[in-house]
């Protein structure tokens, strides 16, 4: 609690992020395969309750993903593994977008790796903070 | 209207992004086409009706492209699409800049995909929110 | 003036950038030429007088770049084209940064592509808005 | 001291990144090398004087490396050279992510080149600031 008052801006705990896409096909002489990673870090020394909301064009939204993240550590979430997200699963090529929710202040980033033709491409953004 | 009140910071009501490009060129062995994306978050329970100013360098704005995005929804606007735009088209080729208001409060992300060269490149940011 | 009463938001007058570079090569089968823009956009209905500062590594900033952007204009201006810098020239392949001020608000972001190899990369991100 | 009150908001002293990566692989017929940068501005009068926090997914946090940046100048800091972080290694191919403080206020920014495969993709973000 000490952390939290004597650090009110080290993180948020509502995020947006609206360009969420997960390309349907990898290519390439490698293993690499197309994926978003949402990177959350908790630099608090309290262990984040981090819950996904993921929102579509045409249907409702997605809820109740549950993450947990350990004090002061970070963690890459792949976005194409459903065991990294309780079983759930977030269909290949479909627009969609997420809001991140967490109990105590964390900081949200979204990056992209395309391997749709056989050179990756790279993309990222920091959420939108919103509380 | 409750919503609004107790999530006054869940998006914002206008939007501005500097670096609009439409490449004229699309290649490679695929479907690709160079284009670029304007994602639309739309978190709270209101419809939002949407405006787009398209600025440009030795041309008056193009006002009044109107957009509908259903609560709890997100749009990723087709930007070299007029079909998507109202029948407005954005020139290929021609630098341009957006100005995106709304009457509820939203999150605005563009992203790029370039084709122009055999293999795809991309690049995105969150809009700069100004109110 | 009345438009800067009633829009504070719309823009900021002090704007960084700390990832500058140009790089020193281009190649591929086409007219493409690796480069920065610095896409600038001003709603304003004010002409924006605009003053570029270089950082650099190990010498002295590089001060005094001046540019104008039109009422309700955006300009993408090519950092790699000392006709567009009154004369100046920003070296390739050396790292540097940019301070962007404006009488009045505008909004500033700066784009990157890269074409040291024969498929283009790009890159993207809104300045920080200091004041 | 007098730029630090007449300047409140050029820069911050605390920033943070989730996303960061060092990519284990580099290809390709050039002599690029799959890296992060982080893009250091001190726009005022004073050296700064830096210090990162290294956080990952699974360990506790590296602390303590040291770094300054003088007056009005940058630093585009490899990331992947132990020589430019006081000897301390940031492995390759493993998840981590940044806290970056600083006793004067910086702008922030970490980019990442990628050549696991022979054409090169690119990514930046701005920081996020917490103080």
């Amino acid at each position: 609690m000490a952390w939290r008052r004597s650090r009110p801006n080290h993180g948020r705990r509502v995020w947006y992020i609206p360009d969420g896409y997960l390309p349907p096909l990898s290519s390439g002489p490698s293993e690499l395969v197309s994926h978003e990673s949402l990177c959350l870090l908790n630099p608090s020394p309290q262990e984040a309750h981090v819950t996904l909301t993921v929102y579509f064009e045409d249907r409702d939204p997605l809820r109740g993903i549950s993450l947990k993240v350990p004090p002061e550590r970070t963690w890459h979430v792949r976005l194409d593994r459903p065991e990294q997200l309780g079983g759930h699963v977030i269909p290949r090529g479909v627009p969609y977008a997420l809001k991140v929710e967490s109990d105590v202040p964390i900081v949200v980033q979204l990056s992209r790796m395309d391997v749709t033709q056989p050179n990756l491409a790279l993309m990222t953004t920091m959420g939108y903070p919103a509380e």
